[in-house]
């Protein structure tokens, strides 16, 4: 695709090549990223970053994402307040909204309002997740992290044996990267859930169609003992009728390091999309795996950064301008 | 007026001259606006953009036109939990509020607040709307779009044929563009309303004194078939007694293709507010004018950016340096 | 201390030479708050300023600060639909925040949970105010104004007379103020309150420690005829059961101009941490005092950022590039 000036609204409409070309420009921030050096290049530019539904580090992600490319970020949070509620349409809303910046990520809680909002809008808009439809930079920096992960060992995304554990089926995060591995060869895709929780049957039938290896289990330590990474999932209890039912499912795959040590090959890597339940009763992923090094969940935290900056860089056109305006650090910085 | 460290807080504190000169520098601005070239003139700066009611899209186009010229932002949203409500007086709110930034803009749900606040603030005060009262940017925009709108026919503010349809007992801002129009001459105004949201009387003999010609009408089609402008308002439900008060007149005034064909001059310009209520009982401007180029709603939106930049560069006495510290633009605009 | 990459969370963590070091930057701040010149020393740096409860100064103070210095920031404000409903911790949350920023400054309304969130945390962490525990900036700010203040009449901290009036049991700035003045020498304390509301007894004993003259009152105006400075304090409702018990104090020691006049010396400076209440059963500032240019109330807001400022360079170690990257201020400012 051409990326200049598109609109980035959903994993369906990258190509294979679409991804490398995302993830090699998101390797060339990783210097920025590490306040190794500061670039300029897009001083003077606007990011109207429109969460008409709240999130911190969504939002607070592609704003620092703007900022590590020199931009600045007008945001809004909530629409309680917003002409919406006066009889606006979202036409009009994409109309105004869009003589103020010079792109626009937006997160708004009902399904293809992004999409809808982007066919009004006079500059390029980034998906920044449309209820429970599509989040499709949450999608590409999962893809990335475990590329990295496994690069140090000679391993990629083609043939990778990955474990997606928990609710699989309103997990928005790992639909998405099911969909993007079908992009790739020869991957294993173990998903281990209770059958009420399973993972929708299309999205099955397209790793399948994929060539993918699919295995279904409601046991998970038998399926984490041959896998590159161990993907877990919050049971994500809004998504439930009630509390008690989602009850029912909670704290039924635990990861701890014990199990990791004992049914793991080593260096297998754990992630998942956050936030992990850390209550006692859910405990998804122990907290006696912080100091494990695999533990790989901020690193993809962290991620989000690269490939944010890699879609407003690729969006904007400056992707291959980023070191020309570079300019030194001159602050402290530990990482 | 000497715009140098002024307080923006009236309508009534302009001249004739003063808003030519409002509109030459926002003239000078366009090219920063459409991104064919971005200053520093403001590097350093920082805008306190006290929004004491919420209300993204005025508050985000004062933020942005603030970073075209390349100063930074501070916000606030709402003020349930601030020092008010501990009984902290307005003085001192402005007192300490005006030691954070270069210039405030300040809107607050009560009428003459922001003229309290900006007697006691130590830099330069901009009204965002108090209330019912002012809401100046409003109204210089509108003026500013007529006149570029007319710009390109020969003709102009003087001399201007111009209907005004909808709410006019309630809509601050046809009360106010009443009132800019008052320093032109040979104005034709054509008010048309329902007799119970008629143009306050006050207002109609303004206009008169100042010489115009004004035509009091509640029947839409006649009214605009010699005009350079139809301004349509919104019926403001929120200051009806009731949803059913409201509907009474909701939709009484609707304009679309049909009826600006039959009616219309060629080339009559459409202007509105915003937001138009485009809900099927409302709909003041069909959706099927939205191909009308004649429809310059958004282009009111934006030019407001234009008319923001030109208000800080004057009050911040740059206007004459904004070109001298103008970069080119890196990055891809589609504008 | 060394203060690079520290995290700044208590005021018990100074010694006396770490206060001169801070104020002595905060002096060097002072021509970038006074527009005399800007700095470029922290471009590309970013601050988070997460405020998990809502703040209007204290928040725009702090990012005022790091705009000051040329930084960029991104921001929170309350947090009802953060992960952390969703059973995240606040190791989580800090582990993935602190991938976002350069330096955070949080407030959170638990006691201790900034100090939690700060062992986590990958760069250095600001308390910006954790419940009734620690707010260290406003400490600092105070004291800093203090010396400010006395500096034109050669008095200094050491040797200082103070009175601080008021509710003296919750108010936590004047708390740590007494804290830090165990850090000097031969200051004479008049602590003045109804009994109910008095100074707590740990802090009463650490001042009598430190060798200072402590005496306790229960009448105002015998207690400021031979002091440097008068710090009054808002009665704080919210702290107590009712508005009925908070209003059995309101009011109770009132300062204004003709009690100044008659009993006060002559350039008695007047303190207050703000907000000040100036409802008329209230009234703990007179605001016929804000002619007296010994009110200080304002210029110990203006002094947060200074102190601010210096905070954010000590801890990102550029304090002594701050002047290498200065520029020229090319707007108005009528500081």
């Amino acid at each position: 695709m051409d990326f200049t000036g598109a609109h980035i609204l959903s994993i369906n409409q990258f190509e294979r090549s679409d991804i490398e070309r995302i993830f090699e420009v998101a390797d060339a921030m990783e210097p920025y990223a590490l306040r190794r050096k500061a670039t300029r290049v897009l001083e003077g530019a606007i990011l109207g970053n429109m969460f008409f539904e709240p999130s911190t580090r969504t939002r607070v992600s592609f704003g620092a994402a703007f900022n590590l490319l020199g931009g600045e970020v007008r945001e809004t949070t909530g629409f309680q307040n917003s002409a919406i509620t006066k009889g606006e349409s979202l036409y009009d809303t994409a109309r105004v909204l869009s003589g103020y910046s010079d792109v626009i990520c937006m997160r708004h809680p009902e399904e293809g309002s992004v999409s809808e909002f982007a066919a009004a809008s006079r500059v390029p808009v980034l998906n920044g997740g449309d209820g429970s439809n599509e989040h499709p930079s949450q999608a590409l920096l999962d893809l990335y992290t475990i590329r990295q992960e496994l690069k140090d060992r000679n391993r990629g995304i083609d043939g990778l044996r990955i474990a997606m554990i928990g609710d699989l089926k309103h997990g928005r995060t790992v639909h998405s990267l099911c969909k993007l591995l079908c992009l790739f060869q020869n991957v294993q895709v173990t998903l281990v859930s209770p059958p009420e929780l399973a993972m929708p049957e299309d999205i099955v039938e397209k790793l399948r169609e994929a060539g993918h290896d699919v295995t279904v289990s409601e046991e998970l330590t038998h399926s984490i003992t041959h896998v590159d990474i161990a993907y877990s999932t919050r049971i994500q209890e809004e998504r439930f009728k009630s509390k008690e039912e989602a009850d029912l499912y909670r704290g039924r795959f635990r990861l701890n390091q014990a199990i990791y040590t004992q049914f793991c090959e080593p260096n297998t890597v754990i992630m998942h999309p956050l936030p992990r339940d850390s209550r006692a009763d859910a405990n998804e992923l122990d907290n006696d795996l912080n100091q494990n090094p695999n533990l790989a969940i901020f690193r993809q935290a962290d991620n989000g950064v690269l490939v944010r900056m890699a879609l407003f860089a690729l969006v904007l056109n400056v992707a291959d301008q980023v070191d020309k305006y570079a300019h030194p650090v001159t602050w402290y910085s530990g990482r």
